[in-house]
């Protein structure tokens, strides 16, 4: 992509009710615009890192054997009522212009829809276990948005939920999706702890969260130094310096972002909605369900909180935007011709080719949007045949051969 | 994929309210689930031709320089009001449970808040022309929601705008856009006229829509049957049997589905909300838009309509869930195979390895579906070291030896 092409700009200010690291580095970088509070669009740069997130998740849920679909945000009230939910003031009522009473909640989760779904296929225990996932726009009215992208009103999610014939099926399932949930995190470069929590509007069973240790994160955690073993202030009987219940470690208080979260749902949404299998015997039992959330929107903004230096973000490579941030200088011909040849070799480059910007606002705008490369091609490196090559992560750039430039992004 | 792990099944009915094909052959497919009236869920076989729908649409747009993103569906009040378009009874308007008012309409097209996104980078002539697009959930209070997939309450669209300094520039790139439209719907199989309209709430102008002849379609509109030149039936002042306008061909009345349009909508959106650009002598200008809008989701259910016998869908190769729909009768080793094979050379198989399903279920079951090619493997074609393979929209089955399977996939 031509820098000169994209339709957005860098911006030297975040509005000012924004204090979140996250907001200010996206909004500044052009990935996302605040349309309201806790309302974001996904402009073109930030929408390829959102895909690219997608993927990662998409790719770990496919290998779980989650089968992806897409769910309706307009949940009808008959969904809601039988499991008590409808009356919940968490999510947003809709209706059209002239109708009195509101029929349909815009979906904050989707237990309910897909247990309805499913209890037109599902009969048999042959029919079970399988899992089912999508990934969508949530929304949930957030009294206070803020947090910048970290806690939204309108905000991108995957759910999964699977579907068991016993509890011990269940647990095994609940297990790989744990393995899994690590496998994403570590992908997106980011260290998750996993961590006993409460239910909430969920469940009444204990559940797991995914924990990111950050100074902006809501959640409190009790952590151990040494096993990892974690609790949820919600749910801790544990305090500052006490001893780890499971070794000998210490126990800090952390402030932490939870990425990702998943449930025992036990048999409370299959029978309040009549989702039934009949075992090898012929008697007939409620199915067994597990919920498995991980918001894609809000792992944007953590892997920004976690990545970022005091002048912009440091994205991990499989999630950046795009590998190079190519600029050129002095008007050359060469950078054009690299340009290409990367893009051709499937590299992807985001090209500053712009003709009415100085070298130090180019240089400021590769440090704010955060590719992994910079390489700068210049007068001064060409009379070396060469171009500066710059990791974001690294303070030093090293001259490389024009020839060799290819070679480099391996 | 393996049809004994898939979650749904095929049903022998649909609903008794839903009298239009695409949605009776969706939902007895397994492709969609009726949540409520006009609202779908879209179950792993229909996600699967949906995205590769938006594959396609996305693949055009992206050649047409469109710069993928991604708006809120809570757009609120601020946006609307300006070009009046708020106290329209088109949408779903969405507020928390407490609140009295509410301050969001779901987004039912977005030209006001891309518009107000522009205003934020475009400032001059230099910055333009550019276009920007999305594909995303849509939301329209339909009173009736019928046609099936048609027409529903809320349905997946991609809407693309464009951004110029001149009604020229826009004239250009809106020939461009007709173009990849038409490159669009041949690419889904479908043969789309271009037909010159009315701007309903969008536009003062005339528009141009792509219209598939069907009779389930609700437009009506004056096709040459020589030129292709078409009105729609809300602007036309021709009649059935009329002499074309614009060649010597005869005019007749066709009902027709609209699977797509696209709009100049001059400054309308630019004047209301302050998009403005100065020019090369520093004089202010409202800048020129278009908006180029298709139904993911309708074309869907477009292609179903025109592409089913009497028994099931026959999807074109390029929208179709799965390539191969391969069945396995007589619990033979060989169909695992085949299955192994294919897949790992890249070619997508629907596998019906069910043990508990007869020859003519498994056969009504691959007719319904309507996966371009049928492999048959029993028993019987074992003794010949053959497979049956047999296409969908082809009466005869031909025999195939084993080893010639893979080359038969050209």
């Amino acid at each position: 992509m031509r820098l000169s092409q994209l339709f957005t700009k860098t911006l030297r200010e975040a509005p000012a009710d924004e204090t979140a690291k996250n907001a200010q580095f996206l909004i500044r970088g052009g990935f996302v615009f605040k349309n309201s509070a806790g309302i974001y669009s996904f402009l073109p740069l930030g929408w390829r890192v959102m895909q690219k997130i997608a993927n990662i998740v998409r790719e770990e849920m496919d290998a779980l054997g989650g089968q992806e679909m897409f769910m309706p945000a307009l949940v009808e009230k008959k969904y809601m009522e039988p499991t008590g939910r409808w009356s919940l003031d968490v999510g947003y009522f809709a209706k059209p212009k002239n109708e009195k009473e509101s029929e349909f909640v815009l979906g904050w989760s989707h237990e309910e829809v897909l247990t309805s779904i499913a209890a037109k296929y599902i009969s048999s225990y042959k029919d079970l276990s399988f899992s089912a996932y999508q990934i969508q726009t949530k929304f949930r009215h957030e009294a206070r948005a803020k947090s910048g992208l970290l806690r939204g009103r309108e905000f991108m999610m995957k759910d999964l939920y699977s579907f068991h014939a016993s509890e011990d099926d269940l647990n095994k399932y609940y297990e790989k999706a744990a393995e899994a949930y690590h496998k994403v995190f570590e992908r997106c470069g980011l260290k998750a702890i996993y961590t006993i929590a409460a239910g909430g509007v969920f469940t009444d069973k204990f559940t797991h969260e995914f924990q990111v240790v950050s100074d902006i994160g809501e959640d409190i955690i009790y952590l151990c130094d040494k096993c990892e073993y974690a609790e949820n202030k919600e749910i801790a009987k544990l305090k500052d310096g006490d001893m780890c219940p499971k070794c000998s470690g210490k126990i800090s208080e952390e402030k932490s972002i939870e990425v990702g979260n998943i449930f025992n749902n036990g048999t409370k949404y299959s029978e309040a909605l009549g989702l039934n299998f009949t075992d090898e015997k012929g008697d007939k039992h409620p199915v067994v369900m597990g919920a498995y959330g991980i918001g894609i929107s809000r792992l944007m903004a953590t892997i920004v909180e976690i990545h970022n230096d005091g002048v912009g973000i440091i994205w991990p490579e499989n999630v950046a935007p795009y590998k190079v941030h190519l600029i050129s200088l002095d008007q050359n011909e060469e950078a054009g011709k690299i340009y290409n040849d990367l893009s051709k070799s499937g590299v992807e480059v985001l090209y500053d080719d712009r003709e009415d910007k100085t070298a130090g606002e180019k240089f400021a705008d590769a440090d704010l949007i955060g590719c992994p490369i910079r390489i700068v091609v210049s007068k001064k490196t060409l009379e070396k045949d060469s171009v500066e090559l710059k990791h974001r992560n690294e303070k030093y750039f090293k001259l490389i051969k024009l020839t060799e430039v290819l070679n480099a992004m391996q």
